[in-house]
């Protein structure tokens, strides 16, 4: 250590873009997983943790963020004593790695092989406020199967698992198909199917105009299909260049909803409460519109789905591509509707398009619906927390043979948040230790063997080991740490054989009402015979738990 | 795609040292891990997750392969459009970090901070057979307490975590500390205390021989500290030069266990296998010595902590570091003795070192006891699953201040695999699902409505996703997935309102066993009603587990 002098001293700090979880951060987020873990398990799904390292050339380049270095990824290359080696990156996604895996293990895997996976991902994003490089996914892909019962059953199981968190009634899964895209897209003539380059940088434009919807609107869509849209700042940015009969068709397919609703209350008289109560997933029967004439059909829960299905059909007539996904759609929602899910759950809805070049078929979204409050005070829905599709070609890159697949990827930071923003998570009792202090510093071992009593009996508790001089410093480090109760055993004490257990919850409740005259019946420390320290502690603990407010 | 043909297609491989986790194995550690969590909860050590990516710079340099590219770590130098920025590595091990979030939050940390951590450390070491550069591991550590009772409650608490883990009487925590060897070199004259570096330098050599003490015996170590030892294939390793008075003060050190053993006998007339229970740690009742004068004293528990103790004491004679030492030792053991930590669980050792430099007093390890067939077919005790010890530097590289700490790791993959070794762990039932197979393509509603029925009865089930045509396949997708119960229902069993229920365990014990009379009489196929689905899986489940033997 005589070097210290001469070298600076490292900075403590994270890199740019990266943090630290700490405690309930971290215990919250292992639970919430537990408990989608559990709901992937019981629909067969096997667990599969790949590591976080991969070559390059397996993981492949299918981020859009093709401006950052090495378009978006933490990549090295690998040396040793004589040259140098393959470049590695840490996986930006789960599911690029499990294209690799079903690559190089197919012949040991089931076909289909149903996986889920949980863990942080990175990406060399730009760092920002609340951007970060590292985050957490949770994806179920099922390898394999060509049949839209898979896309079905990542559906379904996606309800379940907002359904086991607590989340019933305030989630919505919507789903879409890219076929349908596809369909509308040759109708209006945008498409030229002979010219695969073309046909894919043009598809690119159109899907980028209509995944701005929610932001922008149907007015702002429009505008960027054809010549254009000037923003708020006067900043021109170029459209796709449709014309305006092109235009109308893929409005027709973007605004379906408008669309659907309005034929809805012209044929059977939906009111516009109904029309989104069917449209946007409303499982709670409080939310569940008045009985009316409406309600009461038999088909009420379908009745968006099979409608939705008819205007799209009629907007792809003579599209093959197009029908395939009508078609699809269709199989879908009734496989559903055979399990209970119906479009208050489960919704097929146009307006999705999903970022990603690689889907193939059904995507779907998942939405939370209950409001929060953003930044500016004002209400809005929370959104979107999970994501996926079907992807046929990611195997292929490896073995020349197209495998199907389909899957979903969870945000968990945001769900974490949603769960945390419903009390559904993380609102139990004193999760802070009991804490047992030093009066007298030969007496450790007294002391030691207190906590060890309480712990035996599955209490949380710890000695303090800080420096015991200075009392007040112990007491202020039982609040730091959120204990509900503090153990005080002096010279006295032990001379009588007696402890001083104080109860922390009650007493900043005294502190916080100290002109109530009620409060001095209620003392906050108590002697109790050593013998009983634990029962008392217990008594006190479960006190707090049933009817003590929580500081 | 219309690229594929140009470019060559990936490899489908991990990188070089890299491998995958697939089912079990994922969640049977993460099912130990929470095992583990629990115990360090109730110590009232919290969660922290620190990113898996630091800057060099903060991670500082302690690993000891100095010969591997960037000493042993994965780093690369991060870039944006303009400049090169800080280099970057994953994180090697758990405590570098933990020591940088320290120096970073400590305004904001209790203090002491105890805190727990579990997840991947990477490794750019060469890769070889069973070498992995991604491992896990799981940390516990106390920031901030000088008290050596910090260090008595990292022990109780891994003891605590095995006996949690269901191996009590398998297991053995010995402690040591580095004073104590300093001591010792001191008394011997091998340490010059005015010359740091050389200090450093020669108490590391004479540390790495007794780290060997395992595999080389007493002998190997003895020549190692004098002029050197020839190997069986006639390498010579130069020793570290000490005088035969100067070795054999360290070897008074080195086989302190030794000496003691002798002295109890000569003192007490402790008989070998008790001298062995006292020493080696066993738990259980049936290996405790039986009932002998010796077994029969009070102190029988603390005995041979006290015996090394006195040893070690004696050894230290006159230096002030090796008095320090063995008085911390004492109380560490007194400390445990007061919660019930006996020698049997927790033991004195000399002979742990511990090959790190960065600790400064009290060092541990945790070693199972069991024995197991090495690759040989010879049994050998299974060995070390933890480590850990006082570090009081590692925070002061940062803030220049000394700040005590302590804490210990548990190697993640070891423990698992001792677990496994002692069916601890994944032995329970069938974990792979009831599958539901598809008898004609056109009904896969109902099928789906079937798994859906299941699984709302918590029962793990899936609809087959493959090519349905061929129907053997289907069966052979149930054995690779061990499913215990196939659902079979075609046309006839829908118009008669009933399903095929085939008891694939049972079957495939009939199968085993054909030619017994006795299995005629127990059909592994039933027809049931279609209403009776879920009853008789349930039926059938329940007795595969109680009774039914695993394939």
């Amino acid at each position: 250590m005589a070097k210290d002098k001469k070298t600076p001293r490292p900075k403590a700090e994270t890199p740019k873009g990266f943090r630290d979880y700490f405690g309930a951060e971290v215990t919250e987020r292992a639970e919430m997983l537990a408990k989608i873990a559990a709901v992937y398990h019981r629909y067969g799904f096997d667990a599969l943790e790949t590591s976080a390292v991969e070559t390059v050339e397996a993981l492949g380049k299918f981020l859009p963020d093709v401006d950052r270095p090495n378009e978006g990824v933490f990549a090295w290359q690998e040396f040793d004593e004589k040259d140098r080696g393959d470049w590695l990156a840490l996986r930006y996604d789960l599911t690029a790695p499990l294209a690799r895996v079903y690559a190089q293990h197919r012949n040991d895997l089931p076909t289909p092989y149903r996986r889920y996976a949980m863990g942080p991902v990175w990406r060399n994003e730009k760092p920002g406020p609340g951007r970060f490089r590292q985050f957490y996914q949770c994806d179920a892909d099922t390898v394999g199967a060509a049949s839209v019962a898979a896309d079905a059953e990542i559906c379904a199981m996606l309800a379940d698992v907002f359904e086991d968190l607590g989340l019933a009634g305030d989630y919505v899964v919507k789903v879409n198909n890219r076929k349908v895209l596809n369909g509308v897209m040759e109708v209006a003539g945008v498409l030229d199917p002979a010219d695969p380059e073309k046909f894919a940088r043009e598809r690119g434009i159109v899907l980028r105009a209509i995944d701005k919807l929610d932001r922008l609107g149907a007015q702002g869509v429009r505008a960027l299909l054809g010549e254009g849209r000037k923003d708020e700042s006067g900043d021109f940015t170029k459209g796709a260049g449709l014309s305006d009969e092109q235009a109308e068709v893929v409005m027709g397919f973007v605004s379906a909803n408008d669309f659907v609703r309005k034929s809805l209350f012209n044929s059977i008289g939906t009111s516009p409460r109904e029309a989104d109560y069917l449209r946007r997933g409303a499982a709670a029967q409080g939310n569940r519109p008045k009985s009316s004439e409406v309600t009461q059909r038999e088909d009420f829960g379908s009745v968006w789905n099979v409608s939705v299905l008819e205007h799209l059909a009629g907007l792809v007539r003579g599209s093959e591509v197009g029908g395939n996904g009508v078609n699809e759609l269709k199989q879908i929602a009734e496989l559903l509707e055979a399990q209970g899910y119906s479009s208050d759950r489960i919704v097929i809805d146009p307006s999705v398009v999903r970022g990603l070049g690689y889907y193939t078929g059904p995507v779907f979204e998942a939405e939370l619906t209950f409001e929060i409050t953003d930044e500016d005070g004002r209400p809005r829905q929370f959104g979107s927390v999970a994501g996926g599709g079907r992807y046929d070609d990611l195997v292929k890159r490896f073995t020349g043979q197209e495998v199907p697949a389909t899957g979903i990827s969870i945000g968990v930071d945001r769900l974490l948040a949603a769960l945390r923003a419903k009390g559904r998570i993380g609102g139990q009792a004193a999760t802070g230790p009991v804490v047992v202090t030093v009066m007298d510093r030969e007496r450790m071992a007294e002391y030691m063997g207190m906590v060890a009593e309480l712990r035996s009996a599955g209490i949380r508790a710890e000695l303090y080991l800080g420096n015991p001089k200075n009392f007040g410093n112990q007491l202020k480090y039982a609040d730091k740490r959120g204990s509900p109760v503090a153990v005080i055993a002096g010279a006295d004490e032990a001379a009588r054989g007696v402890v001083q257990i104080k109860d922390l919850i009650l007493g900043a409740e005294i502190a916080r009402n100290a002109s109530l005259e009620e409060w001095k019946d209620r003392p906050s420390q108590y002697e109790v015979p050593r013998a009983d320290l634990v029962a008392r502690v217990r008594a006190i603990l479960d006190g707090q738990g049933s009817d003590g407010p929580r500081g």
